[in-house]
């Protein structure tokens, strides 16, 4: 109970929490079953097209044992100032991205974050009611993969959370872990906006040949059984991995790239998609919304914007 | 305090977790900071090299979010058996190889186990102290990404833990968190018995040149900084992945490829080097006993043990 404090005070948070949330359109939680999906990289290249189509996005990285939204973003060196002692503000990647993340709290990268549950649960609604992030289009908000503390806070403590996106490989043990996290969003009353299979085969730099390294498909065929929208799938390409280390922007930088097209594909799609649909229940039945021409050609994804 | 029970529930568990682990000689932990970067991959394969090598070995899946351990042994259908009621006997892989995830208490494989820390660690706890594990060589056991409730529990309820094996991809973000579990490890008093570069390189099935999908290199040279033992790289092949979803021993099947010489050569190391130190303190200190020779060359790793 210390952490969440008494029940006045968790009235008093709540509703600065609500307050907060209040100035932003579209707060939308990006999860996984299986860690190692990749949906840091979903979430920040999602964040960059939304931002170079000219939205205003927030990005809360809510994975505290292993923030690395910052590294990604090459902002590891932000600190979260405060005007007045009691509230943060975020972090300006560049003219309309933003991020808040436990890295810039840390001493040092190299510091485990050795919490429990419930002194997590307190540092996630901190964020959510401490940071002055003003008028945004989209918080996309970062978990760490399962459906345990840090997924269970922000769904439960976001007022009218917008929806999930649900990242998977396409291998049998990473969509088997994607369904639950499906299932969780429909037991928590959240939307599943779609699911997205990343690390969806690999051209080889010398051959060109596509190496299927995680299989192929696997995502789709669950949308389909599960009844979900397929979003598309990512390409799995040696400079999104070398960028990502080196915090660089893969969309900036291989503007023409398989993935670059796919992840501005699927932004574009969703930002289209949320503006038409103003009820949640219709996104969620809307089935004909799955881009699913994509499922076996990852390099033409964008076609579907066209 | 309901999922704890009173102080006396607590002696009397605490004393049945002791009795329990007695029989077992060697309990390791296999952690990582990222998710994703092949823990469980890592896990049930040196558990089968050590089978294959003699040994009786447990696996205990700590994962309760994501726990893939029996499907990537074939298991899945596995129920744990109880003979009073009150204890269960762990899941039969093969001869010597024993296996308990929640996986074989769950309705269905698509049911998200939506739980907060204290149900987590009592969950894990009831594992420790109710599985009749008999005597076993080795109890590996496989932790979700992290330092948080999971392996806290790990590490504080099992006594004499003999140490912990970090996994890492080559990757930049992923050696980040790999340092973090390092620092874990010894903030809580268990040595560090080595770290493990996995996706280390792919071949390319149709031209057979390397790939360097997630770099190279990056776990040793964490190790050489960190002042830990490096047990090897095991390169990323299709095989691996496709023996995994379909729940069978990449090891048995291929027999002689780079990664199972890899896997092979790490276990009897291991278990070499466990044979000759009694104590803990001496393996951690002997920066000699990490075979820097595989750092550049995965596939001639078993020339260590040569």
């Amino acid at each position: 109970m210390s952490h969440e404090g008494t029940p006045d005070e968790q009235a008093i948070r709540d509703a600065k929490i609500r307050e907060r949330l209040d100035l932003i359109d579209r707060k939308i939680i990006v999860m996984s079953g299986k860690g190692g999906v990749g949906k840091t990289t979903v979430t920040v290249n999602l964040a960059n097209a939304l931002v170079d189509a000219g939205k205003t996005v927030g990005i809360l990285d809510t994975d505290l044992h292993g923030p690395n939204v910052a590294k990604m973003l090459g902002c590891e060196s932000g600190a979260l100032q405060s005007a007045d002692g009691n509230n943060f503000l975020p972090v300006k990647v560049r003219d309309g991205l933003y991020v808040v993340s436990l890295s810039f709290a840390l001493n040092s990268s190299s510091d485990p974050v050795i919490w429990r549950g419930p002194m997590k649960i307190a540092v996630i609604k901190q964020f959510l009611g401490d940071v002055e992030w003003g008028h945004l289009d989209y918080l996309l908000i970062d978990s760490p993969p399962g459906t345990g503390d840090e997924q269970l806070t922000a769904m439960q403590a976001i007022p009218e959370m917008t929806g999930s996106i649900i990242v998977t490989t396409p291998q049998d043990v990473a969509v088997l872990d994607a369904r639950k996290s499906v299932n969780f969003s429909r037991k928590m009353q959240v939307a599943c906006l779609g699911v997205i299979e990343n690390m969806s085969g690999l051209i080889c730099p010398d051959c060109g040949k596509e190496i299927p390294i995680f299989g192929k498909g696997g995502g789709k065929k669950m949308c389909d059984e599960m009844d979900v929208p397929y979003l598309g799938s990512v390409p799995l390409e040696m400079h999104l991995r070398e960028f990502e280390d080196a915090g660089v922007s893969t969309l900036e930088k291989t503007p023409d790239s398989a993935s670059t097209k796919a992840l501005q594909a699927i932004a574009l799609f969703l930002d289209t998609r949320l503006q038409i649909s103003t009820s949640f229940n219709d996104f969620k039945d809307t089935s004909s919304c799955s881009p699913t021409a994509c499922a076996s050609c990852s390099s033409n994804c964008s076609s579907r914007n066209n």
